[in-house]
């Protein structure tokens, strides 16, 4: 019977879709109700510096901005190498890191950048602590107040992501300027290098 | 035709949870591609202080580990409140926290805890910053070497999930402690509340 057998055929198949999109719904349905205050994806940030007044955008990272001097810009900031910035973006665009950036008036470049990473703790009512990271304007671009605007940015994205506290640490020379941005000096850090 | 219905139905359920173990098949591969350095799930530290000589077996939370004192254990170390134990250990289990426990000699109660928290960096050859957070010992077991013990835990998970660094902020009164765990002072954490 090989019409019996086809009509077999295409229910098997149509069920074997139906059980990846069921399981694709089912991680979706998962991932919104465990994360339900998502990051924003664009802010717009009062820029004190703008000839024009009007605020600063914010947005998060895209997969294009490798071509936009992203990478030149973090090179300014610490060593960067050679790693592989598609599958990078893959992990960090599921994972708990939200990197924002500034482009450059004309779209052209990548401008400004800062990290915010996302610690889920079971402490304070199972809260969320924010971490700043890799904070970086490009040189030619400083004195503009985009150090300002991004780190308010990302202050205000741990808020939007419910977070109790945003921390970050910095060089004791740059403790003035996150103390202007409202921080306040709380602990020492310390480290271990492997590499 | 009731027995070929039967049939096809056979077919199409079978062709559904093949559908569903695809995706899950799917899913833990391109876990392990991404993030192939997996985290040991318990290692057995010397302890200093140990009376039999035996090294200190650490390993990573469970779920059960609710019952066995693990809130108690945390309210020694900040404000706890009544989060959702259940809902914080999956989203935990699935994101960038590794939650490392003690247990007492008896196995009735946590003794000891620390957590790692993993950041995927652009830098340094698209590297992994360890960040160690809420290291807690007991009241009761203080001075038996756990709180090295347990640093000494989190640091070589770290070295293990391919991580370059690892670091934490600590009280100035805590610096001596952690430089005798190999730990350097660095530079300074800022912090603001939101509540």
């Amino acid at each position: 019977m090989p019409s019996n057998t086809l009509y077999v055929t295409k229910r098997g198949s149509f069920s074997f879709v139906l059980g990846l999109v069921a399981s694709a719904l089912f991680r979706r349905f998962e991932a919104l109700r465990l994360d339900k205050k998502t990051p924003p994806s664009a802010l717009f940030i009062p820029n004190r510096k703008s000839g024009d007044g009007k605020p600063t955008k914010v947005r998060r990272l895209r997969a294009s901005d490798a071509s936009k001097g992203f990478y030149e810009l973090l090179s300014q900031l610490t060593e960067v190498g050679k790693g592989d910035f598609g599958r990078r973006f893959r992990e960090i665009t599921n994972g708990c890191e939200r990197v924002y950036v500034i482009e450059s008036e004309d779209g052209s470049r990548i401008v400004a950048s800062g990290t915010l990473v996302l610690e889920r703790k079971f402490t304070r009512n199972c809260g969320t602590c924010g971490h700043i990271e890799d904070v970086v304007v490009d040189e030619g671009e400083r004195g503009r107040d985009l150090g300002r605007v991004i780190v308010e940015a990302l202050t205000r994205a741990a808020e939007a992501c419910g977070c109790y506290k945003v921390i970050l640490d910095c060089n004791e020379s740059n403790v003035g300027f996150y103390e202007r941005c409202g921080f306040k000096r709380k602990e020492v850090q310390m480290a271990k290098y492997f590499i």
